[in-house]
């Protein structure tokens, strides 16, 4: 008869810049961690998305028996286009047989792992910001209705992109005004020109500024997204202002698609909503203004959390709320 | 000795989308005018650009002696550019000498041309809005000061460009909520998708809007702002909305450079100001609240003005304002 230490799951959480894998027992003993390069197959290509998949995957089952593995989650973003792309898809079925596993493994969105890395409620909504922002409803531990994560064009309210973008825009008024930058857009012009104070608000520094930002991926400006969090946190009244809207508009995305009264769990994902940020900070107050009596977790150890889901639908799981305690560490 | 009636001045207003040129008596007859395609050197080329003013010229000197031409003022986008362009500036000598032009040429900016296409006064603010909005300072009838200009990725805010965005916005929040689509984002995905009527609010038509968007130059939103127009205009409340943020946004780049209690004129320009818009009557509107004893003129022929900043610093000419009655249509 097999025990719940024999059963193996493996999860694997596939990001933009890493690709992480975890092998863990059914009784929550972690037997191996792999970790490689973004694996993102809409960004990266399925090819080489699918050989960071192995590389995380042989990393996590060194010394691991791989017939033991009775199954396996991968959660990446644009799961959709990767199921309808054969290519593809076999490429990730080749990878997955190379690590010696032999176990079928289900392909879900990077959002319902992000969601589940924080609750094992199967019903409940996740909002994330990191370089881009999207919101989900999670309907019996699937993803249901979406909000946003309609790109940086159109899209994105609230995002690191959108912080970025709006500091500069804040530059470029003072510019404008003839004013010198302050202590938000002094360092966002010493970012871009890489001059550490430019005493010259002048027409020339406005166009060095754009130039700099329109000549790069406009993604990019996710990277000044942390100098908006800096000032914040430092009181500085635009970036004080631009955090607070920020948390307005990630809320109101949610809001799209999560009922008035809503007293299941809100799952906080990405880089600006899972660490102790200002925007963090702000978004949890005003999810707990208008959602009063709904629990508030941050995404923790996607890994962990896609092998939960693997996990869950095995012969003998009886308690996925205890199986969940037992194999994602607590994030909060 | 020559009169007012023997010296003819030429004027060009070299737009992204036409170029037009007039040749005028100083006493204000017309001896005629000429439109050729779009010559933007920094969109189209310096080359391009002076084929399109030779083309221009010639039409607009048929059957008058080029030698009579005592000076031409080409006003055009990125004049700056040019002027620092060598061969962008031999290409533009070689059309001027080609027309049998044998009188110098100045060139300045459009935002000069369309404030002078406004009023003679010296000193002022000129206000654009079309596909991107910019504002600027006039003083002795040079370009002083600007505000925003900043390309539709950082800046154009109340512009063409953002008026279609933000209804594209407006739109995949419909479509998030399950909505279906109103009286203006009806319309703006009939334009985007070629459908007609769309019963389906889903993530297949988010997914559908957004990509073709994304598909095409992000400045092919400008072409989405008729819509909100006419939408405003009927009384749509969403593009109502949207128009009376444009104009604030368009009156705040005006602020960042006009001083408070200005009472010299404002020009408004570009297609959405010029016209009888719901967005022109908007800014005029909010100008009006800010600086009540300020003229509102609106932008007019260019090409004209053009004809008039030359024709001003001939010798003989003492009466600027009163050339400027007579060489340049009034707009309103």
């Amino acid at each position: 008869m097999r025990t719940m230490s024999d059963t193996v799951v493996v999860g694997l959480d596939i990001g933009g810049t890493s690709t992480r894998a975890a092998a863990v027992t059914l009784d929550g003993v972690r037997l191996g961690t792999g970790r490689a390069g973004g694996g993102n197959p809409t960004s990266h290509g399925a090819e080489r998305a699918a050989g960071e998949l192995l590389a995380a995957l042989r990393a996590a089952l060194t010394g691991v028996d791989p017939g033991r593995v009775r199954a396996g989650t991968i959660g990446l973003a644009g799961a959709g286009r990767l199921l309808a792309d054969p290519q593809g898809r076999a490429a990730f079925d080749r990878a997955w047989s190379d690590a010696g596993l032999r176990c079928p493994y289900a392909v879900h969105g990077d959002a319902l792992v992000a969601y589940a890395s924080g609750t094992a409620s199967p019903d409940g909504t996740v909002l994330i910001a990191g370089t881009g922002a999207i919101a989900a409803q999670v309907h019996e531990l699937r993803l249901d209705r979406v909000a946003d994560g309609h790109g940086w064009l159109l899209g994105d309210a609230g995002s690191g992109f959108w912080l970025g973008r709006e500091a500069v825009r804040r530059l470029l008024s003072d510019l404008d005004r003839g004013q010198r930058p302050g202590d938000l857009t002094g360092p966002v012009l010493a970012e871009l020109t890489g001059s550490p104070a430019v005493a010259d608000p002048s027409r020339a520094t406005v166009d060095a500024v754009v130039q700099v930002v329109t000549r790069r991926p406009p993604v990019e400006l996710a990277r000044l997204a942390p100098l908006v969090v800096t000032a914040a946190r430092a009181g500085e009244p635009v970036a004080t202002a631009l955090v607070a809207e920020a948390a307005t508009l990630l809320v109101e995305s949610a809001g799209r698609i999560r009922p008035a009264g809503a007293t299941d769990p809100v799952v906080l994902g990405g880089g600006l909503l899972t660490g102790d940020t200002p925007l963090a900070d702000a978004v949890r107050a005003e999810l707990a203004r208008r959602w009063p009596d709904a629990p508030l977790h941050a995404a923790g150890d996607g890994a962990a959390a896609a092998a939960w889901l693997a996990a869950r639908d095995l012969p003998g799981v009886t308690d996925p709320a205890a199986l969940h305690a037992r194999l994602v560490p607590a994030a909060t």
